[in-house]
């Protein structure tokens, strides 16, 4: 019989969560450890492994699964390392060929936002697509790129870091967490966008709903109340954001001719708001053969299992 | 017996090169017809099949040849199609199933930048590399990305348009001939260094040998002999040049991680005058991780035999 289930783990730097999905992206069980929690890496995974056989054995036990995948901070494809991640207590370690030995099934890893474009591919908008680039937004800016239906992983593993391309040049532009200026993640990331209602509210005494919310504290989600409200300066956020990464994906449009963009997080949430600049940013900015052609398209995964459905789709490679 | 030989065309705007190419990237034997000459794609054909005969007989014939590969203007890789090639007198044909069918052998056609990529994998510095990117320095600037050993088409066939990625924005970015301002076109094209001459050598009272030579008709190779003499300005206008070029380089290794990146074409003629600021620039804005680890390399390859290499590596597949 063919195994009908698989492992995914969505390793963050504070939780690490564990789904048992099926073929259609169910998440049928879940359970969940807490990273930081142990010193040393054999002691994480075999904690997981302790975790993961409950719920395996709710499903009927180990023999129906067919393997685990993990998306994991700086996980790299090709080795199976997670190398140099600093928000994890060991940094680098061989952590698939660790995984599959304790569990006696095959481990894939990769990172977080390969990872998404995995579960967009089986399970989610991207279903079907050969050729589709995945950004994610969230506390950082992180992107996955299908090509001929496979992640590009490039020469050394880590391919794909369309958030630290460079969105604004010269010397308005913003410094950004990686140490470089102008990087797209500084602009369309949570924090960037929070800057962006900063900048934009403190430079004008226009009237608007956000002043009455602490200046440092403003999320996109705030944003979109206000905007939902007929807010002006809530409208303008998101046109400045939407436009410089509307302008950034017509760049990545000419690299790989896309099928369509897949966005996912919390920006998304603000649905036409955000889109729509995004949107007109994008074709502006494309060659004409590519105007008004690729699809920008949300996710549609629920935003609890996204990350474990993504992991967990390594698994039926 | 293994058929030891292949065609490879290249159609430009006025002349058809066709040449009979082996395994190790000899060009045997070498024809050409007027592209302009043949208002019918069917009369081009048969006088491309007439010239092709002679230099098949000369080594053997045509059971010797395994196929025929096409860099041609517009030329779409899946479909075979050249469309809407404006400086065509046909536009759009089913360009690779009109030769197949009047040779007898398998013909694949793509654009030229992507047979330009081929012709470096097969036979030139890309050799045993699975993941670099091309970029031809030219009349415009073209792409070929090579991801996995293989030539990047995309959803449409048009993947690699990097030459119109947004290099400059705001509004002194220049216009580029595509309709779009900013494009890395603009400013690393034969047009466009010609243009950065101008505009520097107009905007001081430096002195500089360029000022000998209408400041209309400045190419690279006058800028280059420039410099070898010491002339600051010249050396300025590579230095300008290699910035632009070497910053978006560093977003497409952010994009596809490639192991190298070969330039080809008139500015590279330039040699450490071009490449140092291109490796600086590139190398300032890239994540840390690439940093001093993506090779820049020129191809080494004739260019007059460039371009028929390039396409005959198509017909090896």
């Amino acid at each position: 019989m063919e195994k009908p289930y698989v492992l995914g783990l969505d390793m963050g730097g504070t939780n690490s969560v564990l789904g048992a999905v099926d073929a259609r992206g169910h998440v049928l069980a879940r359970t969940s450890i807490k990273t930081q929690a142990y010193a040393d890496i054999n002691d994480y995974v075999e904690a997981l492994y302790q975790e993961a056989v409950k719920i395996m054995d709710s499903l009927g036990g180990i023999e129906l699964f067919r393997g685990i995948g993990a998306g994991v901070p700086n996980g790299n494809y090709y080795t199976g390392y997670i190398q140099d991640a600093m928000n994890l207590p060991w940094q680098t370690v061989p952590f698939a060929q660790l995984v599959s030995d304790r569990f006696g099934i095959p481990c894939k890893i990769t990172n977080d936002a390969n990872a998404a474009a995995m579960g967009e591919m089986t399970y989610g908008v991207a279903r079907g697509m050969k050729n589709f680039i995945m950004i994610t937004l969230g506390t950082g800016v992180g992107s996955g790129i299908v090509i001929d239906g496979k992640v590009v992983y490039g020469h050394d593993g880590f391919a794909g870091e369309l958030g630290h391309t460079c969105a604004v040049r010269g010397e308005l532009a913003r410094p950004c967490n990686c140490g470089k200026v102008g990087c797209l993640e500084a602009y369309a990331s949570a924090t960037g966008v929070a800057r962006t209602a900063k900048e934009i509210i403190s430079s004008s005494t226009k009237e608007t709903l956000l002043r009455s919310i602490n200046i440092d504290a403003i999320t996109s989600k705030d944003v979109y109340d206000a905007a939902e409200k007929g807010d002006e300066v809530a409208k303008e956020i998101f046109d400045f954001t939407g436009t410089i990464l509307g302008q950034s994906l017509a760049d990545f449009v000419a690299f790989s001719a896309p099928e369509a963009i897949v966005l996912f997080g919390g920006l998304t949430k603000s649905g036409h708001w955000i889109k729509d600049p995004v949107e007109k940013a994008m074709n502006e900015n494309v060659l004409p053969l590519w105007r008004n052609k690729v699809k920008v398209l949300f996710s549609d995964l629920k935003e609890a299992d996204a990350a474990v459905l993504g992991a967990s789709a390594l698994a039926w490679e």
